[in-house]
């Protein structure tokens, strides 16, 4: 199902109230963020600590290769870090649903695998220099390699979703990694293109963003043997993805956001339609639309401080970070079915995480 | 198992005289090519004809996204055809194996998948403009397309797998597809690294070529419930990728290859150290030795028609020549023990086809 279809689905089934005429709101105002503080990573992983440590040995483990570049290339882009948001969801999807196995390690591990990949794969269509502050692979080795090690993981991650032999996962992640390939093209296609409306920009971020979480947490339902979770968890996933990739975007102009581990305005750089520049060129004076309009077609970043300041003065950055919050409300609402649990609560406190964060 | 484990292994288990002292040839005197007329394609398509319009059919049904771009560039790259030798022997090896089901269309239609997006990344890697006598899909669409448009293949080949819903089948295309990232990032590090050795190059063309004739032919094995069967039809497959690939880069050297596909000298610019000019390194004078190595360091192209001829006087393309023979030799030996059928007959054909190609 493409994201276009869902959204008109959930606009078929909730209320004349519940939906802009524009884009489809769920929750038309959105619940306060809960007043308790905001969970350091530290926190979110600590239920599932020794499954995360497993995670990153077995990443480590997996990523070797008797091809010396290889083992270069990956343990840079592994190194580099970043959140792993995406397996810690495995690890927690899976232990909700009471699963006591040791499969979502694997899990786990193959769709950090699967994002890196994407990851190298994307810096070589962006032609970045800098991720998570620091130089990318294709910087530092080429864009050669990085496509052919981005190969590489992806087979790898292949290679040890077979050994989990559950034929359900490796359907789940067959059908993602298509979507998210779908969805890179489809980035591509709106790249320098001023029209892009907010639904192409949202049917972009679901496929590229948002179906690898969805399939993350759909296979802590699989492995958990909780059909009856798995709509749920499917749900948290897409709507936990779609608020981090709209929060993402927003960080890309927010001048306050200096702790941001890439360089402000790639985006723009690269001429990305995202959300703050396209609300901006609706509700902005016909100067404003047509200074952003140039920036999108030719990837120009020398307005790129009238651009921001143009993004403030429209409400653009406010209006993605709502919208955020709004996905992330859904992600909670999603699990309301599900019992309570110490993972339950660190899956709602990732949906805080994920619109809260400055980086 | 890589190649210089297997070269070990076959070193270890041949009789001395079978073995030079340097490269390992098993059939130390290649048996002359059989008198007969050379078979065309048509007719090596011939005993499979109703599989393979089925296999053609699948191909251009499973490359249909709703991303106008995938589209675009699939069919591009499909459409400039190429011999489609890797199907063909999926499909024979199956009968021969006794295969009476349809699964082998599918896992065909796999393998030419995988085949393809290889192709399009490493067009990218090589920057190369012309495949098969027409600009490349990078050329046409772009480096970033392309890599994407991979992406897309091979996830939608991975989706084709899970339906055939056959786990030995995933686990033989997972590890193929693994050794033929490793054996591109090989090629890559060799690449303008004129101290490259023969056993180098032999590593990198299993790994880049026939691991997947080798995968595509094991699953025949398995379709047809053939264990018996397995090693013979891997090694066939591995000899058979071994002797396409090794005639593949004499032609690029062959001036009399005018009906060659690709633009003559194409390796060379890349810096690629191929047999003909390792040969031609160790058995020329030290001023072609010089130019050479300079030609690989540097990707250079100035020189090709005197390294054409260095090539030739010293035998490169001769020797090639007797390497791939070899292969195409070890490789009809391989079905030794196959009962008679016309699927045999026709993979023994394959073999003859690999090597007198000129094209």
């Amino acid at each position: 199902m493409t994201y276009a279809v869902f959204l008109d689905r959930l606009a078929a089934s909730c209320s004349p109230n519940l939906c802009s005429s524009g884009i489809i709101r769920a929750v038309s105002h959105p619940e306060p963020r809960p007043s308790r503080p905001l969970p350091s990573l530290e926190e979110l992983r600590a239920p599932v600590e020794a499954d995360w440590q497993a995670v990153n040995r077995l990443i480590h483990q997996r990523l070797g290769s008797d091809v010396a570049l290889v083992n270069q290339v990956a343990h840079h882009i592994i190194r580099s870090g970043g959140k792993r948001l995406r397996p810690l969801t495995v690890l927690l999807a899976a232990r909700a649903c009471g699963y006591e196995g040791e499969s979502h390690i694997a899990a786990a591990a193959v769709v950090e695998f699967i994002h890196t990949a994407t990851l190298l794969h994307d810096d070589v269509v962006d032609a970045s220099g800098l991720r998570r502050g620091q130089e990318t692979a294709n910087a530092v080795f080429g864009n050669q390699a990085s496509v052919l090690v981005g190969d590489f993981l992806y087979s790898r991650s292949f290679q040890m979703m077979v050994e989990i032999d559950e034929m359900a996962i490796l359907q789940v992640l067959a059908d993602a990694t298509n979507t998210i390939a779908e969805g890179e093209v489809l980035q591509l296609m709106n790249c320098n293109e001023p029209d892009t409306t907010e639904t192409d920009y949202l049917e972009v971020i679901y496929r590229k963003t948002a179906k690898l979480f969805e399939a993350g947490t759909r296979i802590g339902a699989i492995l958990g043997a909780a059909p009856g979770l798995e709509d749920s968890l499917v749900n948290y996933g897409r709507h936990l993805g779609l608020a981090f990739q709209l929060v993402d975007d927003a960080l890309d102009y927010d001048a306050t956001a200096e702790e941001l581990g890439k360089n402000i305005g790639d985006d723009l750089a690269e001429g990305k339609p995202t959300l703050p520049l396209i609300y901006a060129m609706k509700h902005g004076s016909a100067a404003e639309r047509h200074m952003i309009r140039e920036a999108i077609r030719t990837g120009g970043t020398q307005n790129l401080h009238s651009i921001q300041l143009a993004i403030d003065t429209t409400g653009g950055l406010r209006y993605t970070a709502q919208r955020a919050n709004e996905e992330a409300n859904l992600a909670r609402e999603s699990l309301r079915r599900m019992v309570n649990s110490p993972y339950k609560q660190t899956l709602l406190q990732l949906a805080d995480f994920a619109t809260a964060r400055r980086s």
